[in-house]
């Protein structure tokens, strides 16, 4: 059984302006902290999700056999990050589906259920947010912020924001921005729940319906692309499944049957999703994905971008992560040695693609481990 | 200007029996030939089609400018497979949208349009139909058969089916089998099909609408998917449309608008697609590709399996191929090549990913053509 952990909600009455313009007030930001702030308040870790998470990052909530933070295996006592010397905090992003303000929230200006209207967010109106919280809860610097994939685009943005307040950024399966590639999943994710008939322009939930069908196609997408084509082939390869091969000629020659056991755990996995995950979400946060590219205001430059950064830096990668590669890692490494930052990098060779950032492989919980390990020793 | 060229039909009475246990009857076959059969009855050349295309290889049709052939660059008199020296054979397989029998057409045993109640079509039954059409053609023995992707597969399986009958076979761009990731991506697109309001079963055609939005997605996720990323990077990056970029903040910061040019062209490739293609065809056709698999009835062993093959062969794979990585091609090569088999391989260094088999590269052409002039030189 893992340590005992609970939520809190945080209110903000004052706007917050966003890059796009808009602002937003009269928010709750759902967060959760493990560990003790010591009395230096200099051992205070920031953990910042990706597109399928939230605050919930470790422990268990009363009653709980088991945890279902989804970085368990990286965060409580005497683990990676230690919550024995670091008090770590979680937090949901606004626009998420998982407790803080978001798109099926009321809001407070006209009363009426946010829908398509909820503002975008962008990388940097979270870490703005995330900052306020900060402030709220009495931390004025980080020991460190480390997330990965969508969140190590975060750790990463927190360092150019608010370069004074991070003393370690850790950037795991990231990116400085999205491929060609990557948006393009993204835009036929999102194609699927704004054309499904259910989703009304966004404002589904007047009609009491929800676009399942185009948040299953879109789930099914992401997984195919969270995975490596090997562990793919070496977790399902072409086996079919049991009903199917007690069919006397082995196939079943059908177009719509589930034949493949490849299709059977797509198809759970996308039921399972559309059961949960808000659809307005899930465009939030992709479009959040797709825009994140702190090189843009510098005509591309990823040298010039980084050169606020004052934090120390590891990044991790992983070989066969082929949405956000190693060579993107890579990118950011080379930027910022090139203005001279202290960084260290792991490029890890996992067989489980993208995934591979929320798994217990000890080559990888083993540098996360030492890294900390180096934080507080040298603070100790 | 190309060659002109005109379509051709042929009925078929006889039931051709198929490997699900079905059989289909009267039925016709949309085909084209280049260049004459010579008198020995010898230099014919059968291509076989992938996904989106037809018995329209090469040549225009009267009144037309250019070439809406699909390998319009590779045949014809003088290209890489000469019409001047070969009887070049395209046809359009049973099932198709493009004018053989598929499911809009009516079952002559019920009087009403097939639909989803189309029988299911493997490369081995097409294989059959081919040969069926040889033999009405009065060609016994080809000097090759021909394809990409899935018509690699049946140039493949010709070769196994009527061994006797093929002296050469060229396997582009192809696979000994779909990998359980080439499955996955199959399978969403069919699920974003099959669960459109609008497909109704597959019987969309009695209600007078189409599944176009199921099509729009599967044909944006087959985009992505024959692109390699960084020819996707190179082409379109994460350039704005200029629509966008007039405006003056840079981003439109919205979830629904196409900010992307990436976004735009899928878009736009997505619905020139729904407008002709046929949904119960893209499900058949997809279905063919992940059943292919020669291997099985062998326990998985390819080169047993590739034992009963006796002509000879050109595979050639392209090195940023993701969808039939060169790996795959090399499986077929080492399986031939372990039964003895003249077997001539090419991996070319092509930046355009599964696409690259449409394109004209000049190391890609010339091999084909190298290897037509070796052929025809042996009879000549």
């Amino acid at each position: 059984m893992s340590f005992i952990v609970q939520p809190h909600s945080l209110h903000f009455e004052a706007p917050l302006p966003l890059q796009s313009g808009a602002s937003i007030r009269g928010y709750d930001l759902s967060y959760e902290t493990y560990g003790q702030l010591n009395a230096a308040r200099d051992n205070a870790v920031l953990i910042c999700h990706a597109l399928n998470a939230s605050h919930h990052v470790a422990g268990c909530y009363a009653g709980q056999d088991k945890s279902e933070g989804w970085w368990d295996n990286m965060i409580g006592p005497g683990k990676p990050v230690d919550t024995e010397r670091f008090f770590v905090i979680g937090i949901n992003n606004l626009g998420s589906c998982f407790g803080s303000t978001g798109p099926m929230h009321v809001n407070p200006d006209t009363g009426r259920i946010y829908g398509a209207d909820f503002p975008v967010m962008t990388v940097e109106d979270w870490v703005d947010a995330q900052a306020r919280l900060l402030d709220a809860l009495g931390v004025h610097q980080l020991a460190a912020v480390m997330g990965g994939s969508l969140g190590g685009m975060q750790a990463l943005s927190w360092t150019l924001q608010y370069p004074e307040r991070v003393r370690h950024a850790v950037v795991v399966a990231s990116a400085p921005n999205l491929s060609a590639e990557n948006i393009a999943f993204n835009e036929v994710a999102r194609r699927a729940i704004v054309t499904d008939p259910d989703f009304h322009g966004g404002h589904f939930y007047e009609h009491g319906v929800l676009p399942q069908r185009g948040l299953r196609i879109a789930r099914m997408i992401g997984h195919i692309t969270y995975l490596s084509d090997d562990v793919m082939n070496e977790k399902f390869g072409r086996e079919l499944r049991e009903a199917v091969t007690q069919h006397a000629s082995g196939y079943r020659y059908s177009t719509q049957d589930v034949e493949f056991q490849i299709e059977s755990y797509l198809r759970y996995q996308g039921d399972k999703f559309s059961q949960y995950f808000d659809a307005n979400t899930y465009l939030l946060i992709t479009r959040a994905l797709d825009y994140f590219d702190p090189a843009r205001a510098f005509g591309g430059d990823l040298t010039r971008a980084l050169a606020r950064a004052q934090s120390k830096f590891l990044l991790v990668s992983f070989t066969t992560d082929w949405r956000f590669a190693p060579a993107r890692s890579r990118e950011i490494v080379k930027a910022l040695l090139e203005n001279r930052r202290a960084v260290s990098y792991a490029e890890i060779d996992a067989p489980h693609g993208h995934d591979a950032f929320l798994l217990d492989d000890p080559r990888y919980t083993g540098v996360v481990r030492s890294y900390f390990e180096s934080i507080s020793g040298a603070r100790a």
